[in-house]
């Protein structure tokens, strides 16, 4: 039998037999092992860094939505701001706190246990910087407490970092995907039995893998979907739909689309997490379907729809349709 | 921001806020990517296979619980089980009984989305198979209810397979685990900030971790801990105390322990997830703790106590104490 994933299963806490999914999601924060996940992650870490810095010209006031470790209010200190305010409404404060005293920035970063909505600051602030990327960009559904922050405290043509994000898609062609680790493994047969009817179950259940892509696995050039300017999106704006068209690059046949997004951390500071960068903790995401011949030159028209997942609410849900086949896949 | 890990989000089903930790057991069992993850992990569906073709003669009658993908039930009937009971608590029974159906063996193989708590056979049955085992052996806690199925269903002199299982741990000197991908992290400044008190923080925390131990970091030979004959085990006899003293065989630091679990499947049969042998979708368990000097004849004393965790019913709660330093790591 498989074990339960155990990177978050302290944040599982039972009362009664039930666990509240609001107190998952904030709890799970509260792990020195998932902040260190994304502190010791050198392209993300570095790219925040530079652009904190780049950022900030000296006395600028700062909200860090967020802030788990403390890490990006603390870099927007040593970039000169005046004052930042650092929230997070998991327990992780605590730390940060003890962090920020640590390093003499008591004085500039005030770390507060609050839900980033209900927070008000008494001057609207210069720059809201904010982590909040999730799987495939959007999981975790974190932007909406960060719009609503920005909207209640930013001032007229004060910044946002990141300034912007787009999604991205391309056809993939992976052995190791599909026939190893995806739902092709159950095309052979073992010791003896058959489980070939399982591949169109597993893909039916359509849950998006969280994975590398190899990016020479890639068969057409990636194209962009949803693609947000973060000083004026608002929570809706994610949710879109629309077309694609990719021009196939080489023979073979097509099963699924890897997915991934660039963050636009300033104009000049992107965090471009596709299959051809260094690898970050949020890695590429695979989105299995049924393989399909595909020759050099053709071309595939991609029907897309991203929107909330209706019953899991960290989570998206992604209709992808080629031609008459459709998938709905979890993006969590 | 980390996303969630995925694996397991559609188990996540929320009602108004709501997630029931049972459903949340039994539905992630619902995917067929676990499925695969179990079936195509080649040293335990090997052993599990050889384990069940000696094991049976012929004409038994059969206990599988947890059937999953139903592959044990449908490797009892093609080793001559006369019949057998695949029970599973999940959803992901309908699949089996396709899959079953689909084999031949719908005359041999009864496929029952059953309790394995409540289920009472007709006639007691010769052999209880089943796939219980979770991260370091014991977690998941599924092991309490196949011995209510044996003690409710199987005949005098009857056996259980796997018929035996033993923990083990051994002390190691690993900089990758502990410093690159633990604790240790947090010693050097990033961006020029010191985060090295989270160092403390974090071993407090104390979540084990699945993941692989090089075996060239072990740093003592391993000792077993609590051993158990499964066809005579109480639920209770998981839960134990005591003591083990290693010998250590070179100079350097350790900086926590290796556990694993190895399986006596049949007396022949032995599935060993150690750091020495084929890697297994189990992996190893890496206990975390503040390094201390120690040289090659150095005599340590471990005491250790393994018991169900308080909150997290899935879990177990490991306390581990070298000299005057203990440890409480949660197992999930």
């Amino acid at each position: 039998m498989a074990e339960i994933e155990s990177g978050f299963s302290v944040a599982l806490r039972e009362s009664e037999g039930q666990i509240l999914a609001v107190d998952y999601y904030f709890n799970s924060y509260a792990e020195l092992g998932l902040q260190r996940l994304m502190v010791s992650d050198q392209p993300r870490t570095d790219a925040f860094a530079a652009a904190i810095k780049e950022a900030l010209a000296g006395g600028e006031t700062v909200i860090d939505v967020g802030t788990g470790s403390g890490l990006l209010a603390m870099l927007a200190a040593k970039a000169g701001a005046k004052r930042v305010y650092a929230l997070d409404q998991s327990t992780v404060a605590e730390a940060a706190r003890e962090t920020v005293e640590k390093n003499g920035m008591g004085d500039v970063v005030e770390v507060l246990n609050a839900n980033a909505v209900d927070f008000q600051v008494a001057e609207p602030v210069d720059l809201i910087v904010s982590e909040w990327l999730g799987h495939f960009g959007f999981a975790e559904t974190m932007l909406d407490d960060v719009i609503e922050c920005r909207d209640a405290n930013l001032k007229e043509g004060g910044r946002m970092l990141p300034s912007g994000v787009e999604l991205m898609l391309a056809p993939v062609n992976s052995s190791v995907l599909y026939e190893y680790e995806g739902p092709g493994f159950w095309k052979d047969e073992v010791h003896g039995i058959d489980f070939s009817h399982l591949e169109d179950r597993e893909l039916e259940q359509a849950l998006a893998i969280k994975t590398h892509v190899p990016s020479e696995d890639l068969i057409a050039e990636p194209k962009g979907l949803v693609k947000l300017d973060l000083a004026k999106a608002s929570k809706e704006d994610v949710w879109q739909s629309g077309e694609l068209e990719f021009e196939i690059l080489r023979d073979g046949e097509m099963n699924g689309f890897a997915g991934w997004f660039v963050a636009e951390l300033t104009p000049s500071v992107i965090l471009d997490t596709g299959p051809e960068q260094p690898t970050t903790h949020w890695m590429q995401t695979y989105f299995s379907m049924k393989p399909v011949p595909v020759k050099k030159g053709d071309t595939i028209r991609l029907k897309y729809n991203l929107g909330r997942h209706p019953v899991e609410t960290r989570s998206l849900l992604m209709h992808l349709a080629v031609g008459e086949t459709s998938y709905s896949f979890t993006v969590g």
